[in-house]
């Protein structure tokens, strides 16, 4: 079986992406990160990725097979868990973001994406845990008073507690507005809390004893809608005279989701007892802004968790593709079995897997980087720029790795064959796993709204001007570099008609037709999406030029730009023409009707 | 919850493509139906959807649960399908469509493809004993003789034993030609077999005692490769003296399964024990000739489970759309919140579910009553010109249903948030069930290689112009009933590149350049599939101007129409251009770049 030998995330690409095309060392240079160069970031990467395929993927699929279970009030997960849980934390992965004054080493976001992507790839659940305490934890150092991080956030980046967000209630789902959890201001610097929360990640398990989520509630007499919504940071366990105690936040019940089997889903609820306490974090009512500041980072993590988990299902096929024999090429007759690979239709599942796992991964990358320059760059214009690049790609980033990484995960299954269709080999689990990536922070049409409701429409098209001066010095640079003139005109088309069909829907939406312009928001979504992925392979194939690379590196390079470009790019005209004829039947469609 | 009062299948629209679009009643004029009328067709299907939806879906989530185990060498079952399956057997589903010398009532296979449409979304696992039995019989009323008849197809019909097709070995998968079971001749009548199979479906279970398996082997000194290989009708229970005596039938082993669970898939040995017999059915050598008579049928049958899954999701989701409240129109501030359908972009998952399954039934009916104009037609040039039809269509209905389905499941899955994503709600059941129906009963891969290597070029290009005259009559019918002239004339165009395209194609491949033509079978097959579905829109609009339907279904097939001749036929020109341009990049690229 090739499992034991999956990489789960190529080597090559993750070198040539830090040190070629997005140029990571130019980041040592920045103040913020002058200790580091090449050394520490290989040195991260390198102990992240072996203890991903050494000790983390085996743990994968047991943990698949055997899901939390909730019993006397408890949730249990699977015993590895915590002595995995510990060495990530050793290897700095929780902490490697943040600065030195919170116990951290102030890595580059870009660096650390690529080193989480190895652990996703490898165990997305047990990842989970990392990534929900950093979360938890980064929004008390963002907005929390020193007495809240003394509390809660330096024990969750030691690695004593983990933590999590309680965003959503059973009713309200999306629409964070209509939450109804409440908070009543006592007089000893705590709320007292009450309500119901659903889909709550790791807000109980065996990891570690305690959890602190963090939580939107209303305090009472606060305004109506999403004005009125504050954060706060509820511990499991309160500390008591040097005790932890029950703080009244009891488990109602275990979600049975479909994958993510090492991290349980809960139904939780606060106040059962009327003795649930909650420490505000920052000023009231304004727990949704501090939300979104952090969306972002939320968002690419998404993203990553996508891109793992369609390129650990990409090795697999290819691994079931290079070892399984069957029939014979094209035009042969008899002789020996051939392996799969040999059959152009399974090329073609492989190829349009690796255009979607890579071009997401570099997608990835490049808005990682931008978010380490508008946190961390020297000038105020430097910052900007990124920020709006960076705030423009997220619904981008978020999204396209998770749509189309669905897509690929089926091929995986497609390659295998009936192999495919069990539970004997991974693709099946990867692809359960995948699905909620569309759906969690932000379902993939909350996203289309936002990239083209508020995104692209931003500071009187600032984003977009910035995004096409990106992609048009790509073009330049490919050109230059020798690549195919044909994909370089192709690219630069694309460019010029999402800008048109973005100028014309934002006149309709201003004239006053709302629906004629976010009708259109996925035709416009998936558009934008195909020119940034197109604009990121050809970053790569421009590169690939010059980068010292393997043969084999630079064929993959060249073949799949010429692939997206040539079959993907296309149905931009398709979908521009959809947005500019103001395409109504999925606008009028009438409930109805159905 | 819907679920209780999920339809499966609308019946309107069974209704109107029965006595609408495909005037079923003008097969009760051929000879071989005029036994029939709209009250025995309406008879029949009336009583198969009562037991779908009151006996059958109720069933579906407990198997689901359930799966089949393997202990002491037999495999258990659930317990209610003994029943439900006699239950099935007394409706005349089983032998509907044979003549009354096989005990069956000659109904036509469109009407049998629409009630058995409904018994596939209750149950696919459920109904899959009766389609196995069904296809295994069938091939001993077609090639065997008499005495196999009255031993083997005259039990399976009573509904005495099951059946079921063993045709893939561990090894050699699609690659029928490599097959290595053995069948030595003796002097008694029948064979000794030995060998392995694997996915074989209902070999054993706990519904009846016995199955009987038909089976390719290679009789002793036959000829390598495909022409070598014979059918056997292997029982698992052989009849000696009176009595039923095993007969060297053993499980090997159960297959894990995502799907299906009501029905086993499992690893069989023949003649472990040097005692297995097995009688030839038909001639020596002939058994894949015998197989692919009868795999319009079994494929025409992959195409209705893929139907009926992605049928059942999309009601599920419609269901939750209308209930469940979350937000605000857009525009709104304040107010109650209203139900999800009110989101544009709500409506648009369901209105592309909506393209997709019914476009798919409506194609599935067509390509029914072809196979039945095929076989009964009153002139020779009737059933000839139905019977290319039929065979050019075949791999559209197998895999436009499997492929397009399974999108529309993930879209169930999306429009019901986190709650899709667990296994409290169906939607995760049906795609897991889905994604067996782009590998079983040959790929979409092959499927495809099949449609431009064989179909499309048979008999100097006969079948192609046949399906131009069928889509053109359509045209000019939904031009006369008053269908927007754009539709008609986008769908004309859309006729004509197909028919270049595979003019260039076909010379392409004459002129040597097999991987010119057949490496663009996946795009080959993607835009002719687009066109016939748009094809079957168009006529269900034009039919839909006249037949006297309810509002809400004139209005349904309106939009639908108009949706999909927008949205999905202007991909048609991309493939289009990608085959006549000979797009290299998924052919040229090779094993070693991945």
């Amino acid at each position: 079986m090739a499992t034991e030998t999956n990489p789960l995330v190529d080597d090559e690409l993750v070198d040539f992406l830090l040190y070629s095309v997005l140029d990571a060392e130019a980041l040592c240079e920045l103040p913020a990160y002058q200790q580091h160069s090449k050394e520490t970031f290989d040195m991260f990467i390198d102990s992240v990725r072996r203890f991903a395929r050494q000790d983390l993927l085996p743990t994968y699929k047991p943990m698949d097979e055997n899901a939390p279970t909730f019993r006397n009030g408890r949730v249990h997960t699977h015993p590895a868990l915590p002595a995995l849980y510990d060495t990530m934390v050793e290897l700095g992965v929780l902490t490697a973001t943040r600065p030195e004054s919170a116990g951290g080493q102030r890595i580059p976001l870009l660096v650390h994406t690529l080193a989480s992507a190895y652990l996703m790839a490898a165990n997305l659940g047990a990842y989970g845990y990392i990534g929900l305490t950093l979360g938890a934890a980064h929004l008390i150092e963002a907005f929390g008073s020193d007495e809240l991080k003394r509390r809660f956030m330096s024990k969750m980046y030691d690695g004593e507690w983990t933590g999590t967000m309680a965003l959503t209630e059973p009713h309200a789902g999306s629409s964070l507005g209509d939450i109804t959890t409440t908070a009543k201001p006592t007089s000893e610097g705590y709320y007292l809390i009450k309500g119901s929360k659903i889909f709550i990640s790791g807000a109980d398990h065996g990891v570690k004893d305690n959890v602190v989520n963090l939580t939107l509630a209303r305090i009472e007499g606060a305004p109506a809608g999403t004005k009125g919504i504050s954060l706060f940071a509820i511990p499991r366990l309160r500390e008591e005279d040097g005790q932890l105690v029950s703080n009244d936040v009891t488990v109602a019940g275990l979600i049975h989701k479909i994958g993510w089997k090492g991290l349980p889903s809960l139904a939780i609820e606060f106040g059962d007892e009327g003795d649930c306490r909650g420490w505000l974090v920052g000023e009231p009512h304004q727990g949704l802004r501090y939300m979104f500041q952090m969306m972002n980072e939320a968002r690419i993590m998404v993203g990553v968790n996508a891109f793992a988990t369609a390129s650990a299902a990409y090795y697999e096929s290819l691994g079931y593709a290079l070892e399984r024999k069957q029939g014979r090429e094209l035009g042969a007759r008899g002789g020996d079995m051939v392996p799969i690979v040999r059959h152009s239709d399974v090329r073609r599942m492989l190829l349009r897997q690796k255009a979607i796992v890579e071009g997401s991964l570099a997608l990835l990358a490049t808005v990682s980087r931008y978010g380490d320059v508008a946190e961390h760059g020297v000038s105020e214009d430097a910052r900007e720029r990124a920020g709006l690049l960076l705030d423009l790609l997220t619904p981008v980033a978020k999204t396209f790795p998770a749509e189309r990484g669905f897509e690929a995960n089926a091929l995986a299954i497609q390659i295998h064959g009936g192999y495919g269709y069990t539970s004997e080999y991974l693709p099946e689990a990867y692809l359960r796993d995948q699905k909620l990536n569309s759906l969690h922070e932000g379902t993939s049409g909350i996203q289309s709204m936002d990239l083209l409701g508020r995104k692209v429409m931003a500071k009187g098209g600032a984003p977009l001007r910035a995004l096409a001066d990106e992609i048009h010095a790509t073009i330049g640079r490919a050109r230059e570099a020798g690549c195919d003139p044909e994909l370089c005109t192709a690219l630069e088309q694309a460019v010029a008609t999402v800008g048109a069909v973005t100028m014309e829907l934002g006149q309709r939406g201003m004239a006053g037709d709302a629906d004629g312009m976010l009708g259109h928001s996925w035709d416009y979504l998936d558009m934008f999406s195909t020119l940034v992925i197109g604009w990121q392979w050809l970053s790569m194939a421009a590169s690939a030029k010059t980068a010292p690379l393997s043969e084999k590196r630079r064929r993959a390079t060249e073949i799949a730009t010429q692939y997206w470009i040539r079959t993907e790019v296309p149905r931009i005209d398709v979908l521009a023409n959809l947005c500019r004829t103001n395409e109504r039947s999925y606008i009028d469609a009438q409930p109805e009707w159905f």
